[in-house]
């Protein structure tokens, strides 16, 4: 919990997940190994990150992808963990409080990104995420269908778009109504990119989906909208102690639109993840009892991805004052 | 062409495609009835545009989707136009000139289309764009399989990504290189969402592609790439009336790149055309020459996409002044 300048320390409410996704949370064995290689690859990736922060940055991430795909080999954990990554530091880089104050230059990483999933030449010299972008897509090229490389793609755009969104209104959230906010905020939680990376890690294949009505996209919708809701609060108060504009977060919005003090706006926001987290679990358990091989498989991955974002809660990153 | 206050006479360069693209160019029988019928559809949807640019905007709108789908049926020629129609009319709209002084507000409209792709419940009024683009994503989703659906609604993710992009840059081009515009250019053209659409009206399925090196992904890229120059080359008085800074636009970065007076700019950008469409002409016949039909027929699709790009050069859209 952080106390920065002008800030007011924040009671942090954590929902109680017990009754839809009761622990422990099963993790991967290969833990350990994947958070001492994902370091390495951050390293030679040269990511402009500071080292304290992308040490904290693969920590969390290490950790959170071993619980989101316990059962993954070594290697597609680490796609999968340096994917997040990826998309993580980038947003923490170019995105949230540095986009907020010039847009344009965001626009500008974001044309050169949009290079990379176009399948263009790179200028020269690219950037160290466009490097890493375009040397991530061969690797996830080569062991995909069509279909699955078309979906991930397709939200890796959906980030960007909502990244730069984003930009527009961290200097004013009060513009932003509860109702858009639940549309965007799964752009930025990068929770469907994670949806997407999963059956090419597990080695599993959907059938085709026929757009929002279909099961496995509800689903996942339903799954992102609980983690970008359970990162805001576990973000808030890293969040407000970077701005001087309250976060672009829903205890922000529910403050404002339900005109709540802070505290009662975070027990409002607890309790609506606690609601989406039952909502979740019935979709997981409906798409599970199909008895289709694949939608039980994503129904069992979905709940790990469930795990993660619960899990991640509690993480330094989030708990440890920014300094 | 315009020559508005203190906008020097452009003198328009028109491309010779005739070795490449060699006329006359086949047209719908259906194209007067489509014309009646996309005026009806617009004014029934209340799209916030000025009468007589609606007007011109159909005109141009459903002549050139009839010589871009000459053999589709009148429903489907109709569906396509009315998303081509609704795409230009939302630039013209909320992007462009609009955007570029207010960023912000363009994206508190994309984010209602988000929430549109994304299925989402209406927000309380939506918009008419928002109503008019639900609307068409059901038609369309009606005769989709879910592949179609995908890249059809990618590239929607895309154009509103690109309008965004864009609307950071109109105000001072020179800060956009000209590889990064032939990066971002097709996104906001239009021309992919077409090439999506066609095999939905004219009921073919391609093949699932993989990726960027696949050989219909580059045809659509450089049919595109050719699409979005060809535009800026009709469209640049029009856009040069409209704002004090030089259009984003071909011409104007060829002159700041490769330091040109603006004629030599155009003349340079109409043979850039030129050798684009002998490039485009050549992955046409390549990808027709593999045998596969619904190979051979998106081939065949694609060079009627071209004729209308190149067709609506000379429309009056462009070659009126603008008052």
């Amino acid at each position: 919990m952080n106390s920065g300048p002008g800030i007011t320390p924040v009671p942090l409410t954590v929902p109680d997940f017990g009754a839809a996704f009761p622990g422990p949370f099963p993790t991967s064995p290969h833990a350990v190994t994947a958070d001492r290689r994902l370091r390495r690859w951050a390293a030679e990736r040269n990511l402009p990150v500071p080292a304290d922060e992308l040490r904290t940055l693969c920590g969390i991430t290490s950790q959170g992808i071993a619980r989101a795909l316990p059962t993954a080999d070594l290697d597609s954990l680490l796609l999968a963990a340096e994917l997040f990554l990826w998309l993580v530091a980038f947003d923490d880089t170019h995105g949230e409080v540095t986009a907020a104050v010039d847009p344009a230059a965001l626009a500008g990483h974001i044309d050169e990104l949009t290079g990379v999933l176009a399948g263009n030449a790179p200028t020269s010299p690219p950037g160290p995420f466009t490097t890493a972008l375009r040397d991530l897509l061969d690797r996830i090229r080569d062991r995909t269908t069509p279909s699955q490389y078309l979906t991930l793609t397709g939200h890796l755009h959906g980030n960007l778009l909502g990244l730069l969104w984003e930009a527009h209104h961290l200097t004013d959230p009060s513009r932003v109504s509860l109702h858009t906010y639940c549309t965007m905020r799964p752009l930025t939680v990068f929770a469907r990119t994670l949806t997407a990376i999963t059956p090419i890690t597990l080695s599993y294949e959907l059938p085709d989906r026929q757009g929002t009505s279909d099961l496995v996209d509800r689903v996942e919708t339903a799954v992102a909208r609980l983690a970008g809701w359970v990162n805001d609060l576990a973000s808030y108060p890293r969040e407000a102690s970077r701005s001087s504009a309250p976060p672009l977060s829903l205890p922000t919005l529910l403050r404002h639109e339900r005109h709540l003090q802070l505290p009662e706006a975070f027990r409002a926001a607890a309790r609506m993840c606690e609601e989406q987290a039952v909502l979740v679990r019935a979709l997981i358990d409906e798409l599970s009892a199909t008895g289709s091989s694949p939608l039980t498989r994503h129904a069992q991955a979905l709940k790990h991805i469930v795990h993660a974002f619960i899990w991640h809660i509690h993480h330094d990153r989030y708990t440890t004052p920014v300094t």
